[in-house]
C-alpha cells in the first residue's frame, strides 16, 4: 500500500475512532443528553465499538490508529529482524494525531447544544481528554503502561497467529498491515475488556493520539465556559502508552509461543 | 434479484427492524413494562440487534432498510461510475416506508396494555418517533448528518472491501446487494456504536423511514390518550440522514483507500 | 442422525438452556445474590447466551430446544413440500419438556440458599415461569405470538439462506438439522433482541417447554415458602408461541424472498 | 507443541486472564474508581472478555488456563480411550497457578491508589478471591460444581464438534489443543453466560487457579489495611470446580451425541 493511502486511512480511521469514542463520553457526562449517567459499561462498549468502525474504515493501513500500537509493532519487527520504515511510522503517527483532532472537533459539533448547557468545565474536558480518578502521576503512568501492554500484546497475538482469527489472517498480508475478517471484532472486544478491567484509575487513554489530539482541540476550540486543558497531566497518557506498547512489542514474540514473526 | 423480491425483502426487513427497534423503546419508556427504565445501553443493543434481524430477513435485497443507505449507496455508485436504477431506488424507499409503518403498528399491538396505561403523551410518541433532547432544529440536523455519515461510511467500508468481513463479501454479489456472512453482525455493531456515541442529542433517527413511518402510524392509530405527532420536528430526521448518507456516498470511495468500487 | 441422538441432544440442550436462562432470573430477583437488581439487559444477555450454549450442546439435533421452533419448522417444511416426521417431532417436544424440567431442578439446587431466604413467593415463581407485567390473557397471547413469530422467522432466515451466516450453512445439512458455524451466535443475538424489544409485557416465554417445564418443577419441588404455580396463566406461554411459530413457518418462505426451502 | 511452549502459553494466558478478570472487580468494588458500582453485567463482560484475551494469548497451548478445564479434558480423553500425559497436565496446572499469581500482583499495581484508599478489607479481598453471597460450604460447593460442569461441557462441545464453530476446528489439531477461529469468542460468551446465570451465589470461581493464585497474592502482598484471606472458604473454589470439570469430562462424550472424541 502506498504511503498516501496509509496516511489517509490512518487519518480517517482515527477520526472515526475519536468521534465515536469521545462521543460516548459526551453522551454520558454532558447535561441533558439521552445517555446521561449511562454508566461505565456504556462507555466501554462505546469505545470498543468505536474501534470496530475505525478499523473497518482504515483497512488499507491495517487500522493501527494509535501511536502506541504503531511503535509497539515497530519494536516487535525490530526484535524479529523484520525491516521497519521510520518515515512510514512518522507518517502514521502524524495522521493519527490529525485524525484525532478532527474527530474531536466533530464531537463538539454533534454535541454543541449540550456543551453549551453543561455548567461544569471538568465535564467538558472529560469528553476530550482522560484524567485520573485519583491523581498521582507515577501510579497513573503505571496503570497506562499495564493497560497498553495488554492492548499491544493482544494485537500481536491475533495479527501474527495464522488461523486463530480467520483463515486469511496474516497469510494474505504482503506488508503485515492486513487484518483478517474477524480482526475488527477482536480488537473491539479487547478494547471493551481493557476499559472494563483496567480503565478504573485513569480512564484508559492507551493511545497518545486519542488523548493529545482531543486535548489540543479542547484548547483551541471556542467551547463555551471551558476551563483549562490540564496540560500538567497530559504527558501521562502519552508516555505511559508508548512505554507499554513498546514493551509489549519487545517481549511479545518471546512470551507468545507459536506466534510467527 | 427481481424487483418484486427486492420490494418484499425491504418491506419485511424494515418491518422487523422497526418492530424490534421501536419495541425496545416501548419497553424502556412505557409504564409498567419489565424493561422500564432499563437505560440507554439497553436501547442501543435493542436497536442494533433489531438491525441484525432486519438484515437477516432481507438478505435478498442486501438489507438496506433505510432510505439514507439506499441514497448514499446510489451516490457512491454515481461517483464510481456504476449504473444506478432510479426505479429500483424509489421502489426500495417505498418498501422501507411501508415496512416501517407496518412494524410500528405491530409494536402498538405488542405493547397495547402499556400504551393504555401510560399517562404521558410524550412517552407514547417517543416509542414511534425520535425527538431531540434539546430542540434546535439546525444543530439537531447537524447531529443527524454526522451520525448518518458514519453509518453509510461504515456500510461502504464493509460491503466493498473484499476480505475484511468474510471471504465471500462483495465477490459473490452480482448486483452489489449481497452481504457477506459477518455483515449482519457488523452493521448491528455499527448501529449500537452510533446510538451509544452519537445518539445523545437527537435519539439517532439516522433513517428517514424509521422515523417517518412510525410517526405516520402514531398519527393514524387510535392510541389512547395520545398527543400530537410533532410534525414541526419531523423533517429533521428525514433531511439530516439523507444529507449525511449522500455525503458519505459521495466521499466514501475517496476517503476509504483500498476500498474497491 | 438417529432418533436416540436427537432425543438426547434436545434434552441436554434444553436442560442447559433452562438452567442458564432461569439461572439469570434467579440471580436478578432472589434475595441476596450477587446479581440482585441487575436489570433487564442482564436478563436479556443471560437468556440469549443461554441459548448459545444450549445450541452448542445440541448440534446433533440442530439445536431446536423449543416446541414452537420445532412446530414452526415443520409447518415450513409442509408449505415447501418437504417431508416431515410426526414421530420425530413428538420425540423432540418430549425431550425439550423433560430437559426443561431437569434444567429447572438444577437451577433450584444452584440457588438453594437464596430460594430459602427469599420471602416473596412471586419472586420464587418468577425464576421458573413467565408472568405478565399486566394481566390480560388475550393481549398477553398477542405479544407472545408476535415475539415467537419473529424468533421463528429469523431461524428460517438464517438456517435456509446459503451463505448468509457461513459458507457451510444449509449445504452441509443432509437432514436440515445442521447449523452453520455462526448459527449459535446468530440465534443468541436474536434472543437477546426479542427479550430487549418484545419482552416487556410478558417476559418473553417464546417457548412452551421453557415455561411449562419449569412451572411443573415449581409445582412438585419442595421449595421453601413457595406459593401457587399460576396455572391460570400457564396456557398463554404455550398457545401464543405455538401460534406464532407455526404462523412464521407457514409464511416464512413466502415473505423471505431468496430463502431456499 | 513442546512442553516449554505449553508452560509459557498457559502462564501468560492465565496471567492476562486474571489481570483483566480481577481488574474488573477492582474497578467495580474499590473506592473512587471510574467504574465503581458498575454492576453485575459489567463484571460478567469483564471476566468473559478477559478469557477472550487470555485465550488469544495462549493459542499455543489451546488456552485452557484453568485446572478444571485441564482435568476435565483429561477425564474426557480417558473415557474416549485417548492417551493423556500426566506430566503435561501437572505442568499446565503449575503454569496456570503461577500465571494467576502474577496477574493478581499486576492488578494490585494497576489499582494501587484505590487499594490504598479503600477502607473495607472485604472489598480488597473481593478483588482477589471469590466469596459466597451466603455462606454454606456444602451448597456453595454444589453451585461451583454446576457452574464448572457447564463450562467444561461447553468446551467439549465446541472443541470436538467439527464445523460447529469454524471449518478448521478440530481437524487442524494434531494434539487436540488447537482452537478454531471462533473459539476465543465462544468461550468468552460461555463465561459471560455462566457469570450472569450461575454466578449469583458464589461469584463463579469455576477455576481453582483463578481463585487460589490471587488469594495467595492477597496473603503475601503488602496491601495497605488488608484483612485475612479467608482460607476457611478457599477449598470450595478448588474442590467444586475440579469435581464439576471432571464430571463434565466423564459424561460429556456420552451426553453430547455427534461430538467426536
Amino acid at each position: 500500500m502506498d504511503l498516501g493511502s496509509i496516511f489517509l486511512a490512518e487519518l480517517v480511521g482515527t477520526a472515526v475512532l475519536v468521534l465515536l469514542g469521545c462521543g460516548v463520553v459526551a453522551n454520558v457526562v454532558l447535561k441533558g443528553t439521552k445517555g446521561n449517567g449511562g454508566g461505565w459499561l456504556l462507555i466501554n462498549f462505546g469505545w470498543g465499538f468505536a474501534v470496530f468502525i475505525g478499523v473497518l474504515s482504515s483497512a488499507a493501513s491495517g487500522g493501527q490508529l494509535n501511536p502506541a500500537v504503531t511503535l509497539g509493532l515497530a519494536a516487535n519487527s525490530l526484535v524479529n529482524g523484520d525491516p521497519i520504515d521510520g518515515g512510514e511510522i512518522g507518517l502514521r503517527i502524524l495522521a493519527q494525531l490529525i485524525g484525532a483532532i478532527l474527530g474531536a472537533v466533530i464531537v463538539w459539533l454533534a454535541y454543541k447544544l449540550h456543551f453549551d448547557d453543561e455548567p461544569d468545565p471538568a465535564s467538558k474536558l472529560a469528553v476530550f481528554a482522560t484524567g485520573p480518578a485519583k491523581r498521582s502521576l507515577g501510579w497513573n503512568t503505571v496503570t497506562e503502561i499495564i493497560a497498553t501492554f495488554v492492548l499491544v500484546l493482544a494485537v500481536i497475538a491475533f495479527t501474527n497467529f495464522p488461523g486463530i482469527l480467520g483463515s486469511d489472517l496474516g497469510s494474505t498480508a504482503p506488508d503485515s498491515t492486513s487484518l483478517g475478517n474477524l480482526a475488527p471484532l477482536a480488537v473491539a472486544i479487547v478494547v471493551v475488556s481493557i476499559g472494563a478491567s483496567l480503565g478504573g484509575p485513569t480512564g484508559y487513554a492507551i493511545n497518545p493520539a486519542r488523548d493529545l489530539g482531543p486535548r489540543l482541540a479542547h484548547a483551541f476550540l471556542p467551547i463555551k465556559g471551558k476551563g483549562g486543558s490540564d496540560w500538567s497531566y497530559s504527558w501521562v497518557p502519552i508516555v505511559g502508552p508508548i512505554i507499554g506498547g513498546i514493551l509489549a512489542g519487545l517481549v511479545g514474540t518471546a512470551i507468545l509461543p507459536g506466534v510467527t514473526a
